[in-house]
């Protein structure tokens, strides 16, 4: 049942005086949920819950803090149909959506309840003694990861479970033992509270220390901003704009304590179609790519908005097949008015740009909260003097830039600002491109071939992230278990007693996992 | 030979107009050699060649990348006189430090290249496609480490070879696949100078591209904050005082595109004596304490500026021995008249708080650039309530904190600011403070048992690094192999053709490097 109120650890408070509903973009009304808005004194609270909490839960087992995550799990699927009619209330996605991004969402909770269970993850490494070293004895070291203290969760519009209350980012803190704030997207309120209370229920069941996790409302800036600047919080994790992201990373830089803050901003995902690909297939690459532009409503972090090519009959002839194969498609919801609002109002200032055509656009109007989809079209040297063609313009929009010659394709990307993303289309000649794929690939985190960029799979050679604007810190990713290495720090023991060095750590090896023991990897006790 | 000219890649010079000299502190003069600060234009050189040479030095073998750090360890070995006594001159230290930190410095070097010889380090991993998996097909996944660019390095006043010109923060950085650009410590700028000879030697003897490495005199601020905004910087290292390594940071992230810092930016090292253990050999752990604290005058940020215990007569008796024996030390010489104007000034700032007690000083004087050494002593009610009493006095100064009961010390720190080290002193009774030793963890990088915090062991399980502000990313160490990661990012390719892919992540694994092959550890192909 969804009450509007907050969660600070296991007790529900609504003491503010601001509230706010979340709204439904299909039937364009608000909806019947009022949320009560989290005070000063609840977030302080939430936060020395958390600070509390830490105590206790930076030592609990990974077989603890694997049976926390998978009750989430069970909780999760237990919340059934109410859940997935939330979900679809609050952000116009259908069903089949709904139900996709809680399986993704499971699947990211249990993933972490393996690794941590497994417990290698930790990086254990040992370094014994050698007394009679000379000229000094070396001491014996051990080291392994551990958590970073309370970290702040933003959740994130178009992922209202995979990324948000119990998404990736809370997933990964948990899993590594640092307790988990999480400050509720307004837009999916009410999915955020009962995600909340499940998490709440299974840190019940499971025997967790309150305040392991809270989960704060908040419809403008005022809760995030004083979370982020809050002394005891310790990492930050946002997945979102690049104002909000990188004002987030302003706040946590300033800091007297500065504290790290990965947040995942974007991208337009260029696409290079190299011309014997463009040739042979550009009918089937325009179809491929209109699907991939609109799909969610254009509403992924990792849509194509960029393709390029070289200027030649078949890309002629592949700008005419996407723009017909674009407006076949019937026009979908987006999130939010607030969503809508921006994307016309940034497809309207990119269209006013010099030198940019519309290929392709709706001419008849659609429903309310519906996106029409653009495909546009821009001279490579046009592309290159104007930054602003460089923006994202998150919804079902997409850019065709004709270069002039190879030279000036890798120029382009070679100037490009940092991507999640960038997919080469080839049929046998990218190896006649190794200066335009070296340069591609030192402004992006994941590189595909010959396929569309939408669909990030969670494992664990997945990168999610990438240079700045991309992310805030491209040695991390934010999508498969490696994410938890966002929220953990190496911690080293000198010549420690046995007995009271963590397990991870013990001569013994009582958890039998793989560790570095005097460079050697190995799962044996010494 | 030292010429004074500053390195742009491998060509000499000096178009500057601002000179200076080093000096010699143990005899009180400037050295004869005249170094030309760089200019703008100079800068903008060496920078625009380090990206140049990025695109070709990114992608070169681990095999050719060990040969070049093996031959700047030979180059450096072969420098053999001139850089002792260069060193000696510029710093103060005695010939054996000289010696020992050469021999750290190539040691370092080594450790690296064997580490990219051998390969594993790029944590390779591979997730096989799924072509036929329900609902949608599961793409090839492929994951390593990649380099982030060129990165600037400012050197350490105190360790003017391991962690200056090719020290850990550059052995890491070449490692990684990332060009160096040098910024000389003004204090050893002809150690600097001579060391820069031997890199770019050894990078013309194994055909590294021109730019890999450039080093640039400074004796002001200017260049480093040209360096550290230059666009095509993309990563920091420097080993300091926190107001140095705190404004790099702020200059870093105040950029358009922030890029990472890791600053070493020194520590207290709080050491806490339990009551058994100063009972049963108060006289031994003065004498141990009194040699760590004067080792290298001071000048260590690993040296214990913190001794906390609860008041005893052990405690008593502790202060009046550790007074003592730390005044049978002969003063030694400090690096720079800076670095002691300095100390004496921080350390009659800390003895003007009240409160404080001077339990041993010299009275006689000392010759020009010798510090004396200093114990202090204060209650920890006192030390609770002041938190200048928490700063750093980089020399032979530290303060013992007489602490009202167990509860009290506990309080003091978990209060304490991010340290590099902690260190608990303790016979047979640790198990009796598991929140105390608990709170220690929280705020240091490595916990030492029954030694001294000064050493510090380079190898795979040592952490020099923690919680701000022992260092501005407490995620990353700054000795040992493992701070390689501070300068890579995780790269993904998904279904890129077998033949393009890195040698590492290659189906045959022609490297027979380790890698987590479907989540499995292994070292054979595919």
């Amino acid at each position: 049942m969804i009450t509007g109120k907050n969660y600070l650890g296991n007790k529900q408070l609504d003491k503010g005086t601001k509230t706010y509903k979340t709204f439904n973009p299909l039937l364009n009304i608000e909806n019947e949920f009022v949320f009560v808005e989290a005070t000063s004194e609840e977030i302080d609270e939430a936060v020395h819950l958390a600070s509390e909490a830490f105590k206790v839960f930076r030592t609990i087992s990974g077989e603890k803090k694997a049976a926390f995550l998978n009750a989430i799990a069970d909780e999760i699927l237990a919340l059934n149909d109410e859940l997935i009619q939330t979900y679809c209330k609050e952000s116009g996605l259908p069903e089949g959506r709904a139900k996709g991004e809680r399986g993704r969402t499971v699947f990211q909770l249990r993933s972490f309840a393996d690794l941590v269970k497994e417990g290698s993850w930790v990086e254990a490494s040992i370094d014994t003694a050698q007394p009679n070293r000379e000229p000094l004895p070396k001491p014996d070291l051990r080291k392994l990861l551990i958590p970073l203290g309370p970290v702040v969760v933003f959740g994130a519009s178009n992922f209202p479970l995979a990324y948000s209350t119990a998404g990736g980012d809370t997933a990964a803190a948990l899993a590594a033992g640092c307790p988990v704030i999480v400050k509720s997207h307004p837009m999916h309120a009410g999915t955020g509270e009962l995600v909340a209370s499940a998490i709440i229920k299974a840190a019940e069941k499971t025997d967790m220390p309150n305040g392991v996790f809270s989960n704060l409302n908040s419809s403008g800036v005022e809760v995030g901003t004083q979370l982020v600047k809050h002394p005891e919080v310790k990492a930050v994790g946002f997945t979102g704009s690049l104002r909000g992201g990188r004002a987030l990373y302003d706040l946590a830089s300033q800091r007297e304590e500065p504290i790290p803050v990965f947040a995942e901003m974007g991208s337009i995902n260029p696409v290079i179609m190299l011309p014997n690909a463009l040739k042979n297939r550009a009918e089937d690459l325009a179809k491929t790519y209109a699907g991939s532009i609109i799909l969610g409503t254009g509403q992924f972090c990792t849509k194509p908005g960029l393709l390029l090519a070289i200027k030649s009959d078949a890309l002629t002839q592949f700008i005419s097949i996407l723009s017909k194969e674009i407006v076949k498609i019937e026009p979908t919801c987006m999130l939010h008015p607030n969503i809508i609002g921006a994307y016309e109002n940034n497809k309207s200032k990119m269209i006013s740009q010099a030198g940019l055509s519309v290929v392709s656009d709706f001419e008849n109007d659609v429903q309310t909260n519906y996106a029409k989809q653009a495909i546009t079209t821009v001279e490579g040297q046009t592309f290159l003097e104007n930054t602003n063609l460089h923006q994202e313009v998150f919804g079902p929009f997409s850019m065709v830039v004709q270069c002039q010659d190879k030279e000036q394709l890798e120029l382009i990307i070679s100037k490009l600002e940092g991507q999640l993303t960038g997919t080469l289309i080839a049929d046998n000649e990218a190896s006649e491109y190794p200066g335009l794929i070296s340069a591609l690939q030192n402004r992006v985190g994941r590189i595909i071939y010959n396929g569309v960029p939408t669909g990030v799979e969670v494992c664990p050679s997945m990168v999610h992230g990438g240079p700045y604007p991309a992310s805030t810190d491209s040695r991390f990713t934010a999508v498969g278990i490696n994410s938890i290495k966002r929220w953990v720090r190496p911690f080293s023991y000198q010549d420690w007693p046995n007995e009271l060095l963590p397990d991870e750590l013990k001569n013994e090896n009582p958890l039998g996992i793989s560790r570095l023991v005097d460079n050697k990897q190995t799962n044996d006790s010494i």
